[in-house]
């Protein structure tokens, strides 16, 4: 394709863009196709000649479209939502015109100096305090574009890995009175790298000596010994965390009558516990808005305990509901102050609730070398004349990949866009359209019951018929009836502690209306009453 | 921004690339900007209210262009090409507006199942046998598409670590005649995640109990034994895996006769030192085209040795020469036997010379069960019906992240639009090219010497005049020469052992001529011979 091709071809798929969109309440919700359906009309391997454009094009509106579940849909209210507005498929297309794999400033100096400020821009816009921000008084405050909160939970471990792993070597040579510890040679051997090693900007090569063994033993044996915490509500992302670094996972447990929300006293009790045993819970990731309920865990709380406790890394995964702090009146709800006070990191997925298509996971640190010590490797082929002088900042030593796309674009150009007012908007509307949804199933006739506090935009329910004793059984089955309706709206299945199967129904497409918020409960009603009537 | 204001927004956008591209060759190959450029024209917080969509896009040309280093620009000779083509800059516009996590097959069947597709179209194009695709003989061949090379090295690791202590453990057993070993309960407390677990659906939760306390003494010991070999050539993401793992890392050495490849003897040595030390080498990263000089492992002697050693999970990092396997001309000398016959685990970016662009990395395996069993974690909220079933993959349990954007579009689009014929054609135009600059460094008057074997479109040149000593030294200050020339060309420093510093020239784009490379030798003849005069 030419460049008076591309103009052309171009054109067309923006109209076919508008045509989606314009189309997009006649789609069905989810893609109705069965597993396989794909292979029919794909060959199995790639052709030899290249094929007409309009031919390409025409095939993925054909082929590929029924197989799309459209997650903009304006009855669309499964899992969370992922939110794209055009401003941010606009900068999609731009970084894909000027495509680098931006790992180091000097690749493309716009990438990785755009990605600094939008993170203090998203900072501000959450009331973050400046310690989060590129102008914090330590200097080492900011934030980092990853691809998920699953990339941004294995860097944070990470971090808090070795934060943990060099606070006990120094306590167990304070132990020893700084004498009697047997000396770790650094100059050789298959040692288990550090970012310090990375200074000498080599890495290591040749034969292993006693020294570095010893120093790998003692690695893999401390490592034994941490523990990462999370509750039974936290996301699945902090035990795959956990997963990948070979390192132990420990849900506490929270309940029905707190909402959900880790306590203080459950979070102490645990500490004392695995300290005792010669463990060493190293770091908590703290929910604001779990998957299954939305539960907040109690910062006040913990940040108390954490003051005892500093060497407790805090991470607040916010996923979903961290762009709620952008509106002023759910700041205080959230406990922004406790946040600010005790944690280590904030995460927040602008792709979800936040209007920036997917992947887009802000991570906000206050201290930026811990990442970078944690991750940084040079070898001569990535020196620049500005990394070496550290005039600069590579945030490829901030992340697990080298390369980054030029995800802060979208940022800007949705940011700007909307204004912080059209966001706020944006969030209220939502809110207000699970208020619809909670009301009109308090008013009905159908013995709908909403099973935890409703927050944001979500809203978890079963039925709730006098009398029927197996609870689960019975909402497993409307939940089937559901998922054959598939094509009308989406919802999501989960299980709750103390109360068990229920559904989830959440708001967030900008294409939601009131309508279809009722439409909704119809389809649901409908369901029900089928159910209860067999 | 409205269904009407996203047309006209972006039929302009896409008037914008046209121009970009009309107008490249006469842009400064790497930005002219100075750290910190950015903060002057970007505000320190997003605005209150949306700004107008022009006012927005043209700060895009002012303020973010002249940030960006054109990794198209016909005079971009530096690290390795990053392609993009018209065909996928229409995907990702695509895939923008329809955004989703697809993180399940069920939340939108086309971007898995096109991924399983894809995978094999490039499995068969690169000459893999049937094993690492999805008609293998076993079920469990095929492909993913990742992010990035890095983050292909971490999920490789990840899985041979789960395979190297699976084994060892079930060696272990044996050794205790599998009756003295203590039982190891699962039932609860703060255990080492494994995919297995995953089995209850649940995550583990409440106190901590002794039993799995000794797993996790004994897989922190047990890791702290396993070693990971690259060598001293190998990208430093082999490195960078073994330290997000907290993993050893061995950097085995190479030798400038052997052109940098690693030898079955030296591979040899290595295992028996190690295995007599009592270390366990897990895993190998062998790599077809290094970043200093594209060297190509021994992979023959390779599978040699691996025979003995059937532990050794060997994976093949080939970013950037992996899609040269394409042209049946370079299959033997890349010695695609050797690889189908011992490789476990092969990657190549396709965002390098492949045209598709950043970021596509498609990682293929002959069994996708070392991924899965490894990487795990199913809460109730991501079950599906066809999950449970087993009827379709769900792409998350094989990669680190939840979500995953639809990569494989681009890679469907650009392989029909060009067919194999046009990869084929960009592949050697690209080597032809470099093949010109090669007669030219030869046969001109500037004493420049090619210093390793050039291979496919890479050549590695330093200054060597008769006489100078300090070699080194001149050929950094002919560097720093060559970055002030920037706007005109860009090239990339490295080392080589037993040579020392030099300078990579490496062509690659679609908009390079052969008058851009006479042009290229020309700044560096100008350039050495202003040193030489100096």
């Amino acid at each position: 394709m030419d460049i008076e091709g591309f103009r052309t071809a171009g054109y067309a798929a923006i109209d076919s863009i508008c045509d989606y969109y314009e189309s997009l309440r006649e789609r069905p919700v989810n893609a109705q196709v069965q597993p396989g359906f794909l292979a029919k009309s794909v060959p199995d391997s790639a052709p030899e000649e290249g094929e007409a454009w309009e031919k390409i094009a025409d095939d993925y509106q054909k082929i590929i479209m029924p197989g799309i579940t459209h997650w903009q849909h304006p009855r669309f209210f499964a899992f969370f939502p992922c939110n794209v507005t055009f401003e941010g498929m606009l900068a999609d297309l731009h970084t894909a015109a000027i495509s680098n794999p931006g790992f180091n400033w000097s690749v493309s100096p716009s990438v990785t100096e755009l990605e600094i400020i939008m993170c203090d821009w998203v900072a501000k816009m959450l009331g973050l305090s400046t310690e989060f921000t590129s102008a914090s008084a330590s200097g080492l405050g900011g934030g980092i574009i990853l691809n998920s909160a699953s990339e941004v939970a294995i860097t944070v471990a990470i971090a808090a890995r070795e934060r943990a792993l060099t606070r006990i070597e120094s306590l167990e040579a304070w132990e020893k009175d700084q004498g009697a510890r047997e000396p770790v040679s650094e100059d050789s051997g298959s040692a288990p790298l550090t970012g310090e090693q990375d200074k000498a900007k080599t890495l290591p090569q040749g034969q292993a000596s006693q020294a570095t063994s010893q120093l790998a033993n003692w690695r893999g044996k401390t490592t034994s010994r941490l523990v990462l915490y999370g509750t039974t509500q936290t996301h699945s992302i902090a035990a795959k965390a956990a997963l990948i670094l070979g390192i132990s996972f420990r849900a506490l447990k929270v309940f029905a009558k707190d909402e959900y929300a880790l306590q203080g006293e459950t979070l102490k009790a645990a500490i004392e516990e695995d300290r005792a045993a010669g463990r060493y819970p190293f770091m908590l990731v703290a929910t604001l808005g779990t998957t299954s309920s939305c539960a907040i865990d109690n910062m006040t709380e913990i940040a108390q305990v954490a003051k005892s406790y500093p060497e407790l890394w805090i991470h607040v995964d916010s996923a979903y509901a961290g762009v709620a702090l952008t509106l002023p009146e759910e700041r205080a709800k959230m406990d922004i102050a406790a946040i600010n006070e005790c944690v280590d990191s904030f995460s927040t997925n602008l792709h979800k609730w936040g209007l920036v298509q997917f992947d887009c996971s802000p991570l906000h640190v206050k201290d930026r070398g811990a990442l970078s010590r944690a991750l940084t490797v040079t070898p001569e082929f990535l020196r620049t004349r500005h990394g070496d002088a550290g005039t600069v900042l590579d945030l490829r030593n901030m992340s697990l990949s080298l390369g980054r796309r030029f995800r802060s674009l979208k940022v800007w150009f949705v940011l700007r866009s909307y204004g912080l007012q059209g966001l706020r908007n944006h969030l209220r509307g939502s809110i207000l359209q699970a208020q619809l949804f909670q009301k009109l199933v308090k008013e009905g006739q159908t013995p709908l019951k909403i099973v935890a506090k409703p927050r944001f935009a979500l809203v978890v329910f079963r039925l709730e018929p006098a009398g029927v004793i197996e609870k689960d059984a019975l909402n497993r089955a409307f939940w089937d009836a559901l998922e054959k309706r598939s094509s009308e709206l989406t919802l999501t299945q989960t299980v709750l502690p103390e109360i068990g199967f229920c559904i989830r129904w959440v708001s967030g497409s900008l294409w939601t209306r009131d309508s279809d918020v009722e439409a909704s409960y119809k389809v649901i009603c409908e369901c029900a009453d089928a159910i209860l009537s067999s």
